[in-house]
C-alpha cells in the first residue's frame, strides 16, 4: 500500500469563520482530506506574534474556530485537527530550527517589513515576530508534510521552508524532511456585503453559521451593481457582488434566469436576492444545524481535539527521534524515555 | 516552614570538567544546594547556538558532564539535575517570552556581538544565537528562579531575563515571575598548566577525574615562576601559577612551608610540587573513585537523571498552567488535559 501523502495546514484562531475562508480554504481543505493524509491546526502561538499585548479572545476564538471547521464538514476519521501549543513538539522543533537559521534570511521575507508596516498600530518588532516563518517550517516539517495549501502571500514562507529542510538535510547529511510544496489555492475574491473584500477588519461579513435571519438582513443590504439606481435600470451582474455569490452557490439555472431578469430589468435586486438566499439557506442550513448540535456536546468536540492532539503527537515525536539523533541530543536514559 | 528560595544554574555540556569548572562554579554549587532549592542542568540546546554544523559530541558530553556532578557532590537528594532538552516546557515558554522581547533588546546585549567576533570561524549569524537570552531566560523562569549564580560576563543576560519577567508580569497583569538576582560568583582565575587560564581551548586543562599518574605528569610539567631558572635561584610564590593551586588545595601550614622553601631556594619546584599533589590526590581521590563506580552502574545514574528530568517538568508545568491562563492559550479540553 501506498502511504499517502501529507498536507499541512493551519489558521489562526480568529473565531467564527465567513463565507470567505468557507469558500477560499475550508471547501479546499474538505476535498483534500477525501485523498490525503490531512492535519489542520489552530495556529494559537502565532496568534500571539500580533496579538501578544491582548490575547484575551485566543481561547475562546480557539475553540469558535474548531466547531466551525467540524461544522463545515472537516471529518476527524480522515483528518487529524488539533491546537498547536498542546503540541510541544512544535516548540522544540522551533528552538532547533532557530540555531540553523540565518537571521538574513528572517530579515529579508517580503512579508516582514510589510506586515509591520500594515500593522503598524501593534509593536511587531519583536524576535517572535522575525521568526515566525521559523516556527511555521517548524509546524509543516514535524509532519514532514510535502503539501501546503497556501495563497500567494504565503510563497515566500514555503520557500523558506524549503531551505530550512534543505539546510537540515545537508548538515546532518540525511534526508529527513521533505521540502514541501506549496499547493496555491486561487479562488476568486469573496466580497462582502460592502462590495469590497469580505474581511473580518472591514465589518462586512457574513459568517458561516450565522443564523438565518441575520445572513438574510446583511444580505437584503448589501450592495449591488452601483449604476443600477433604480428599480426600472437594468443592471450589470458581472460587476454585482450579489452575482459573485451566485456564482457560489446558485445552480446554472438560476444564474442564467438572474442574468435574463437584471440585464432587462425584468426582476429587482430584492428579487435576485431572493433566489440567492434560497440557495444560500439551503447550503448553510446543514451547517448550522451541525454547530447547534455539536455546541450543546462539548465534551464530544473535547474528545474529537484530545484524539486530534494525541495523534498529531505521535507523528511530532517521530520525527523528533530522527531530528533528536541528527543533532546528538538523543540522549541514552535507559529504559524510562518519555 | 518557609519555601526555600529557587536558585537555577547551568552548563553547555563540554565534556569532563577541569579544575577549573570544579572551584570556579562546582564548589559553589555544591554549597548552594545545602541551603537552597537548587536547579542544574546540562544546557545542550545552548550547546547548539555555537555548535549546530558539527554537534556529534553533544551526547556524550552531556553524560560526562553528569558523572562529573554526580563524582563532585552534586546530591540528587538536594538538587534537582536534569537535561535542558529533555523539559519541553523550556521550549514552550521560549516561543511566548519571544513574541514579547523586542529585537533590539537582543542587538544591543553586549555579549552578542563580542562572541560573534570572538568565535569569527563559526558563524553565528543565527536566529538562534540572536534568541540565546530568550532561551535562557525561560531557563531561569520557568521555575520562577530567585537567584542565578553567574560570572561576571552573564549580567546582561540576567539583566534581560528580569525585564523579560517584568514585561510579562506587566503585560499580563499578574505577578507569575520573580526577577531573579544575579548570584555573583567572583574566585580567582585558575591557571592551567602552561600559567594562562584554565581553558579546554587551551590545551591546559587538568581534568576533576583524570587519573592520578596523569595528573602527576601534567603538574610536574607545568610552569612555575618564570624567574627562577636554576634550582638554586629563590622563587616567587606571588606569580607562580602552581602557588595558586597551593591556595587551594594545601593547608596553610604546607603554604608556609612552601612559600619559605621557595624564596631561600631551599625547595626545587619539584619538591613544592610533590606537595601539591598529595594535597590534590588527597581531594581529588574521593571524586575520581566515585566517578569509576557510577561508570559501572550506568542505569543508577540514568534513573537519577530521569528522576531529575520528573522533578523538573512537574514544576515547569505548574509556570505552564500560569503562563497559558495569562496569555489565553489554557484551552479547555474536558477531562483528558495532559
Amino acid at each position: 500500500m501506498v502511504e499517502r501523502k501529507v498536507i499541512l495546514s493551519g489558521m489562526r484562531p480568529t473565531g467564527r469563520l465567513h463565507l470567505g475562508n468557507l469558500h477560499g480554504a475550508l471547501d479546499n481543505w474538505l476535498s483534500l482530506q477525501e485523498d490525503y493524509k490531512c492535519f489542520f491546526f489552530v495556529a494559537d502561538w502565532h496568534a500571539l506574534t500580533t496579538d501578544y499585548t491582548h490575547p484575551e479572545a485566543i481561547r475562546e476564538n480557539t475553540w469558535d474556530m474548531l466547531l466551525d471547521w467540524l461544522s463545515v464538514g472537516l471529518n476527524p476519521e480522515k483528518s487529524t485537527l488539533f491546537i498547536q501549543s498542546e503540541v510541544k513538539e512544535h516548540a522544540e522543533l522551533y528552538v532547533i530550527f532557530g540555531m540553523l537559521t540565518p537571521v538574513a534570511w528572517l530579515e529579508r521575507n517580503p512579508t516582514y517589513k510589510e506586515q509591520q508596516q500594515e500593522l503598524s498600530h501593534k509593536d511587531l518588532s519583536t524576535y517572535g515576530f522575525l521568526g515566525y516563518p521559523v516556527l511555521q517550517a517548524a509546524d509543516i516539517l514535524i509532519y514532514r508534510a510535502h503539501g501546503v495549501p497556501v495563497g500567494r502571500d504565503q510563497l515566500p514562507h514555503i520557500e523558506l521552508t524549503r531551505e530550512i529542510a534543505r539546510r537540515f538535510n545537508y548538515l546532518y547529511r540525511r534526508t529527513i524532511f521533505p521540502e514541501p510544496e506549496a499547493l496555491l489555492t486561487e479562488f476568486p475574491v469573496l466580497p462582502g456585503t460592502d462590495g469590497r473584500k469580505m474581511s473580518k477588519s472591514y465589518g462586512n461579513c457574513v459568517y458561516i453559521t450565522e443564523p438565518s435571519e441575520s445572513v438574510h438582513k446583511k444580505i437584503l443590504t448589501m450592495v449591488t451593481d452601483p449604476q443600477r439606481k433604480r428599480r426600472s435600470d437594468p443592471g450589470n451582474p458581472e460587476v454585482c457582488p450579489v452575482f459573485s455569490l451566485h456564482k457560489i452557490y446558485s445552480t446554472e439555472e438560476d444564474q442564467a434566469e438572474v442574468i435574463r431578469g437584471c440585464t432587462t430589468a425584468e426582476i429587482g435586486c430584492v428579487d435576485c436576492k431572493k433566489i440567492l438566499l434560497a440557495r444560500m439557506d439551503a447550503r448553510l442550513e446543514p451547517i448550522r444545524e451541525k454547530r447547534r448540535k455539536l455546541e450543546v456536546s462539548r465534551q464530544k468536540v473535547y474528545d474529537i481535539v484530545l484524539d486530534g492532539i494525541e495523534k498529531a503527537r505521535r507523528e511530532a515525536k517521530i520525527t523528533m527521534e530522527l531530528v533528536k539523533e541528527a543533532v546528538s541530543l538523543n540522549h541514552d536514559l535507559g529504559k524510562g524515555r518519555d
